[in-house]
């Protein structure tokens, strides 16, 4: 890897940072973060490898098996959002993580009997975003579109 | 393993053998036997392992990892229902199984945004039935849950 790809990319400035999106990542980050890993680190470099600029994504091989460190990062993001549906809709959010080793599957996240996202995975080795802000902005549109769902549904979201 | 133990216990006049779900449960059995193992086999001996008697039961360890054939029955299983539930819904149905190496998890069949059935799987290694009879009880249990669940809320099965 080369010294350009290590450099950091997300910085303390990073407005994203007080989002509580944001926020919310880096609580289920560290909740992963079984070994102790990012106890010193800073919530900027525990994000930091979720950003990936052009520069970085070049540095990663088009095809790849996903590490557990990457895994759980897809993991952390979904967990995420389940948590902000729950806050919003007050009902409890299952995330449920389908991957093969080559790192293709599914996301859901099930809230009662409704499924309140579904959203198929590919090429997770290479999971990531191209800013802090880019990724509040996705998954806003994914939350907004799965509290929608259950709006709608309550009923089923309830049983 | 003892004699007794390799002993069939499905036998080819077992009337159970006739019931649509059991034929389902032989077509995702084979249609998973990608090594042609069951090539030569008949119904009631492809058929033979799902059935645990007291038995066959005792000579199974408590806690375990169930292997990739025990794995392969309980997806065989749940593929099966999924298409029953095709059959009497005419919608599309999916089934998802989450499985830890230990053999925790859950079982899972979608249909549009509609979970129509959620299990939790445990001791997945001891995975079976008292005999073919109890598996199409249980099966038909499970199935008319699921089409219940899909034709009292058609609106998000349909989604």
């Amino acid at each position: 890897m080369s010294e350009l790809a290590e450099a950091v990319v997300v910085t303390e400035s990073d407005a994203a940072l007080a989002h509580p999106f944001v926020k919310q990542m880096v609580v289920q980050l560290r909740a992963m973060d079984s070994y102790g890993t990012y106890d010193t680190w800073s919530d900027a470099r525990v994000l930091d490898p979720l950003v990936l600029t052009k520069e970085r994504r070049r540095q990663i091989p088009v095809v790849g098996d996903p590490d557990e460190t990457t895994v759980s990062r897809v993991k952390a993001y979904y967990n995420a959002i389940a948590q902000m549906v729950e806050r919003e809709t007050g009902l409890l959010a299952v995330p449920v993580i389908n991957l093969t080793h080559e790192g293709f599957g599914r996301a859901l996240i099930l809230v009662g009997k409704l499924v309140a996202l579904d959203k198929s995975l590919r090429d997770v080795h290479r999971f990531g975003f191209d800013s802090l802000g880019k990724m509040v902005e996705e998954a806003e549109k994914v939350l907004s579109k799965a509290v929608g769902l259950v709006k709608q549904h309550r009923d089923v979201a309830e049983l």
